[in-house]
């Protein structure tokens, strides 16, 4: 990767510093000639997200703030904020972080859907799986429309890499951390990362369980969490929109979208495509990190390959399913009982 | 304007001659200081497009030649064609003609949709109909996804302003001109922009058939001009995508898309795509050439109010259906029966 990576992640963390300081570390200094960051050390016990999934920590207030730092860095970022003319501003500056978009690209929208010397898999439990993935026509017919969208869609300042690795918490503190790969690109890459992360850990969690503890009631805090990230990302993204919706946004006019009922329409049309947009990216990165060059230790750790295989594969086909047939849902509920059924 | 627009039209001017020489003025020399462009004459008999489908002239190579420069400039310009990186530093480079962008959003995707002093219209022929526009809950909101996609989805460096104005012709020769506006957009605002403007001109020869000359000749040869020109370009589009489906392009990789079945899929669902967008953008502009800032002569040479007013109001009915229920088309002959209803 290109040591112009740091520029970007420094520009993105003062970016999302300004606009949810609550849940971004601070940036003291950057040096462009050393791609230095001095930034605010994540004091202990704040630990990575996805280390306290694979422990079975609940974090109370997760949803909360994660649908926070989205709402706020998305929507302040988006035309629904922002003129034209900072928008191309910032998109022109963000097109500069290429080397990691195209990263992306290869390794979310492409590898796991071809035979690639980077691709592994819990073999031989999943080789099966794997090939049927990489012969499934309707499953590439619809990576490609996301794959458009993640290129051509300049809709946000995006993290572009919002995992539960990129996340340092505690049980009062949620702190999003490496934003390298950030570009202007679709909203619902952020929400589906995150939560695409999240349905891994739920599916892992049979894995870690035993007889000192056997995660049901772990899991329900995951399907909560799940469903209380969309639902308070809704609320908050939404109000901000009521908030500012005379000015300066520059998508929609006052003049023309201040009627109550207008202002509904247009608002349920946006968040539903936001909606199947992160189911969409959400699954796709679930793949990857079954079928792909990188995986996640929330199922890596899992001892038993036979046991692993079974959570990956149920994660599997849960994504698949979704990824054709998102737009026929509706509410996250739908989606954790989709999950559930899995 | 700002004197950057002479910057954006050499520079567009130029790539459009790379990829489509016979149907783009050469640019000799470009001054940015003078924002002077030297380019090729286009000399007698050379007229404006827009002139000769008043006068009622037949170009009977006008669908080839206009369906060649659109196939042309915009599937090579895509990333169809591109890499990520090469797509980004230009994306980046257009990003500057902001100006313009916002010029499109204003007068094409706002004005027309709220009181506005620019606002005007065959009054008091249409006073109802314009208000009727401002009050289209629906309308609105099918504009508004136009407006997110003009800004957001930067999928090939369109001409930006293709109407029946930005090209002169003889029966033999076909040239674009005037491409200030480009930026890379959706690959709809160019070909609905020719085709609506083409509808444009089909409802006005009522106003400007006589005793000597019914028009009905030449509306024929509007209609299909409209539908040649729709299908020409899909088959030279996609003609050109199985050309070079082994590379550069980065969207679809041979190693996925590269079976039969699957290359049907993706190709079929992207032309649909580009299809409905062409629509959609096509009557946002008719709609704006009718009830908003800057009318088409085609409409205004008609003389008499009352007449024009007929012409103007089948034109407003079409495009007000279309853009609320474009995506049930699913061919160009279904829409050419469309115009002829209205």
């Amino acid at each position: 990767m290109t040591k112009e990576r740091a520029y970007f992640e420094s520009l993105a963390l003062k970016e999302e510093g300004k606009l949810c300081p609550q849940h971004v570390p601070e940036v003291y200094h950057f040096d462009r000639t050393m791609s230095l960051i001095g930034m605010r050390y994540l004091e202990p016990p704040h630990i990575i997200l996805r280390k306290g999934l694979i422990a079975g920590v609940e974090y109370p207030l997760l949803a909360e703030h994660m649908s926070d730092f989205m709402a706020k860095t998305l929507f302040f970022t988006s035309l629904l904020f922002r003129s034209t003319t900072e928008h191309k501003r910032d998109v022109a500056e963000f097109c500069g972080n290429v080397e990691l978009c195209r990263l992306t690209e290869q390794v979310v929208f492409s590898d796991p859907y071809k035979v690639s010397e980077y691709n592994r898999w819990n073999s031989p439990y999943l080789d099966q799986d794997a090939e049927a993935v990489r012969e499934d026509n309707l499953l590439k017919l619809e990576v490609a429309e996301l794959k458009s969208k993640f290129c051509e869609k300049a809709q946000a300042l995006i993290h572009g890499d919002l995992h539960t690795g990129s996340v340092m918490v505690t049980r009062e503190s949620t702190q999003v951390i490496d934003p390298e790969f950030a570009f202007y690109g679709p909203i619902g890459f952020d929400i589906g990362a995150f939560l695409g992360n999240l349905i891994l850990a739920y599916y892992s969690q049979d894995g870690h369980a035993d007889q000192a503890n056997d995660r049901k009631g772990y899991k329900e805090w995951i399907l909560k969490t799940i469903e209380d990230t969309w639902n308070l990302f809704h609320h908050k993204f939404t109000a901000l929109w009521d908030e500012h919706k005379n000015g300066p946004g520059e998508a929609y006019l006052p003049a023309i979208y201040n009627n109550p009922e207008v202002q509904l329409l247009v608002q349920k049309k946006y968040i539903t495509d936001v909606f199947h947009d992160s189911l969409g990216f959400g699954v796709a990165k679930m793949i990857r990190r079954i079928i792909g060059v990188t995986h996640v230790e929330d199922l890596e750790s899992i001892a038993d390959a036979g046991k692993r295989a079974t959570c990956e594969r149920r994660a599997l086909n849960l994504a698949k399913t979704l990824l054709k047939e998102r737009r026929k849902f509706e509410s996250i509920s739908e989606i954790v009982s989709a999950i559930q059924q899995f």
